[in-house]
C-alpha cells in the first residue's frame, strides 16, 4: 500500500424526509442562493421542499445550470452573488449543479483576474463561499468530494478543478427524488459511478486488498442494483443503493494508497466538449479501447476484476482481462449505452488527432497510472473507439 | 436501506515517514500534552520521532495510560492539563491511549461535577480540548471515530462514551511502528477489528448490499492479512492492510443505513471489568454463544457471511450459519485466542448471574439489533460461553 492522506468532512444526510434537516445546517440569517438546473426539481417536489425548509431565510434563486456546466453560466451566478451579498450557496440537483456551485463558490472570492485561470492555469483558489448540496440524481459523487469539472463554451474546453475549500459542508441525498428521472439519466449515473471506480482500480496491483475489495464491492453492487433502478427509477431500494454506490465511488476512499489512472476521463471530456455527448457515455466509448490498448500494463487488475466481479474463472490472465472488458461492454449495452463514437456522430473522423493535439498543446504528457501515455497513444486509443 | 447521517472529519495520514507532518497539524504556540502508555513508544522510535517533530512546541508528557484505560488515571491527566493550561492533546499509542485522551479532552472542559457522569449518567459533554493521535497498534479504530470506553477501577465498571467533540482532529497511522508488537497484541487487534465488523453486520438483512459487501471486504482482508501480520509483525504490507482494516472497521461507514447489535461488546466489557481479560478476547468468548443463542434472528446474515467470507456452499441457512460460527471460532483459535471463559479463569461460576444483574441494575433491557435481549437472555449467553 502506498502512503496516503485522507480527509472528507462532508456531512451526509441520506434517505426519506431529510429536507427537514436543511434549516439546521445553514447559519441563521444567511442570505442563501439556491442553484439548480432546468427545473426538474419543480416536478419532483424538491423545489417546494427546499423553499419550505428555508422559509426563514432570505432565499435567492439561480436557475439554468446546464449538464456539463458552463463557465459562462457560472459567472452570471457570481455576478448575482456579488450584487446581493449572498453568503451561502445551496446546490439542488445532480452533479452538474454541484460542480458549478463549487466553481461559483470559489469564483465569488477570486480577486486576481479571471476565475477560469484556476482551471486553465492552475492558479490557486484562496477560499470559497460555504455551500451545501441536495442531491436528486445518483451519478457523479460530487456531493461528497471537492472536485468539479467546468466547460468553457467559448473555447470548447472542459477542465477539472478542486480545492481544499470546495467540499460541501453537507449533502442531503434523496433517493426518492430520483424516482422520476428519465431512464437515460439513470443509465448514465450507473456508468458514471462504474467508471469512477474503474479509474481508481484498473491499474496495477499495489498490495492494497481492502481498497481492491471496496472497489469490487461498488462494482458488484452497481451491476446488481443499477439495472433494477434503470428498469424502475421508482424502486426506492434499488435507487438508494445506486445513490450510495455513486457517492462512495468518488469520495476519495477507494483511491487511497493505490495508483490511479483517470485517462479515460481526460479523453472523454474532449468528446463531450466537441460533440456534447453525455459525460458517462464518453467514458463508455473510451474505456474499452483504453483497457485493450493498455492490456499489458493493466492485465493483472483486469483479470482480478473479471474473476471477482464477473465470475470469469477460465483462461490466462490476458484472456480473463479481455473477457472482463467484453463483460463491461455488454453491461453498458444492457443499459442502452453505446460504446462506439460512430454510434453518436457521423463526424468522428479526425477526432483522435484533435484530442491528441489538444493534449499536446496543454502539455499533458505522461498520463495513466504509470505516466506511460503520450499524446500519440491517446490518438490511437481514441481512434480504436470509433 | 435505513435513513442515516454520516460525518467523519478526521484527517488521516497513513504510512511511512508521516510523523514529519505532525508540526503542520498542531497550531503554532500550542502547549501540547503527549499522552502514552507503558513506554513501548520508547522502544519503537515513535517517542523520539514525536519529540523531534514537536521540538518547536512547549511539550508536556503524561505516561502510564493502561489498557482498558482507567478513569482514575485519566483524572490525573486532567489535573496536569488544568495546572499547566495545556491546550492541545496528542495521544501516542494504541486505542486505549486514544480512548483515554477523548475522555480527558472532554473532562478537562467539564464543569458540572464529576466527568464520570458523562458515562454513568449520560450527562452531555459541552466541548473538548482539540487533540490528535499517532497510532502504533491496529485494533480499536478509535483513531477515526469519536467513541471511547473507560473503566472505573473503584467500581469495576467499564462504560462507553462518545460526543460530537471527540473526533481526533487528525490521526497519523504508522504501520511500521507496529513491527515490534508482541504477537498477542497483533492477534487481539485482528479479533477486535473483526468483531467490530460483526457487530454491525451480523444482524438481519436490510437491503443494503454495499454496506454488506464493505463489511465482508474487511472480514476477508482480516482473514487474509491478519495471520500474516500475526506471524510476522514486521511484514509492513500485511501490517498496513491490517491497520487500515481496523480503522475502516469502526469509523462509522459500514454501519450506516443498517441495523447494529453491539451486545457482544456490552457483555465482553463485563468480563474485562471483572477478570481483566483483554478486550478482544472477551469478544471472542462471547460471540460464538451470542450468535448461537440468537441463531433464529441472525441466521440469514450469518449464512451470507458463511457463503461469501468462508465459501460455505452446502446446507440450509441454519446449517451455513452454524458452520460460519465454527469457522469464526477456528479463525480465532488460529491466532492463539481461546473462545471459552474457563480457559481464562477458574473463577467463572456465577459470572453470568453477575453480568445479568449489572445489566438489570443499569436498566439495560432490550439489547441487540431488534431490542430482543433481556438480562435473562444475557445470563444464558454468558453461561454458554463458560
Amino acid at each position: 500500500m502506498n502512503n496516503f492522506e485522507f480527509h472528507n468532512p462532508v456531512k451526509i444526510f441520506f434517505g426519506k424526509g431529510q429536507l427537514d434537516k436543511l434549516a439546521g445546517l445553514i447559519p441563521a440569517g444567511s442570505k442563501v442562493l439556491m442553484l439548480y438546473g432546468g427545473g426538474s426539481i419543480k416536478k419532483n417536489g424538491v423545489y417546494d421542499g427546499v423553499k419550505t425548509a428555508l422559509k426563514d431565510y432570505q432565499l435567492f434563486e439561480f436557475r439554468g445550470i446546464e449538464p456539463n456546466p458552463h463557465y459562462e453560466t457560472a459567472m452570471k451566478a457570481v455576478a448575482l452573488i456579488k450584487a446581493e451579498n449572498i453568503n451561502f450557496l445551496l446546490a439542488v440537483g445532480g452533479g452538474s449543479v454541484i460542480d458549478a456551485t463549487k466553481f461559483i463558490a470559489s469564483a465569488a472570492l477570486y480577486t486576481e483576474g479571471d476565475p477560469w485561470d484556476m482551471l486553465a492555469k492552475y492558479k490557486p483558489s484562496k477560499g470559497a463561499l460555504p455551500f451545501g448540496a441536495v442531491l436528486t440524481l445518483p451519478a457523479t459523487g460530487s456531493e461528497m468530494n471537492a472536485g468539479a469539472v467546468i466547460t468553457r463554451e467559448e473555447t470548447g474546453e472542459k477542465l477539472a478543478f478542486g480545492t481544499p475549500f470546495t467540499f460541501p459542508q453537507f449533502s442531503v441525498l434523496l433517493p426518492d427524488a430520483a424516482a422520476t428521472l428519465p431512464k437515460r439519466q439513470v443509465a448514465n449515473g450507473v456508468v458514471d459511478a462504474f467508471m469512477h471506480v474503474m479509474e481508481q482500480y484498473s491499474t496495477y496491483p499495489a498490495n492494497a486488498p481492502l481498497q481492491d475489495r471496496f472497489a469490487e464491492s461498488i462494482l458488484q453492487t452497481l451491476i446488481e442494483e443499477g439495472p433494477k433502478a434503470y428498469a424502475n427509477p421508482a424502486d426506492y431500494d434499488a435507487m438508494s443503493n445506486l445513490m450510495w454506490c455513486a457517492t462512495m465511488a468518488l469520495n476519495g476512499l477507494i483511491g487511497k494508497g493505490v495508483p490511479q489512472d483517470w485517462a479515460v476521463h481526460m479523453m472523454g471530456h474532449e468528446l463531450t466538449a466537441k460533440f456534447g455527448i453525455d459525460h458517462a457515455r464518453t467514458l463508455a466509448i473510451i474505456a474499452p479501447s483504453h483497457y485493450t490498448f493498455n492490456l499489458a500494463a493493466k492485465k493483472d487488475k483486469l483479470a482480478q476484476y473479471g474473476e471477482r466481479v464477473w465470475g470469469i474463472t477460465a483462461g490466462t490472465q490476458e484472456e480473463k482481462a479481455r473477457k472482463a472488458i467484453g463483460k463491461t461492454v455488454d453491461f453498458f449495452h444492457s443499459l442502452g449505452i453505446d460504446t462506439q463514437l460512430s454510434k453518436y456522430t457521423n463526424a468522428f473522423e479526425g477526432t483522435a488527432q484533435l484530442v491528441a493535439k489538444r493534449f499536446t498543446e496543454r502539455g499533458w504528457t505522461g498520463m495513466g497510472e504509470r505516466k506511460q501515455l503520450q499524446p500519440a497513444d491517446v490518438e490511437k486509443i481514441v481512434e480504436m473507439s470509433y
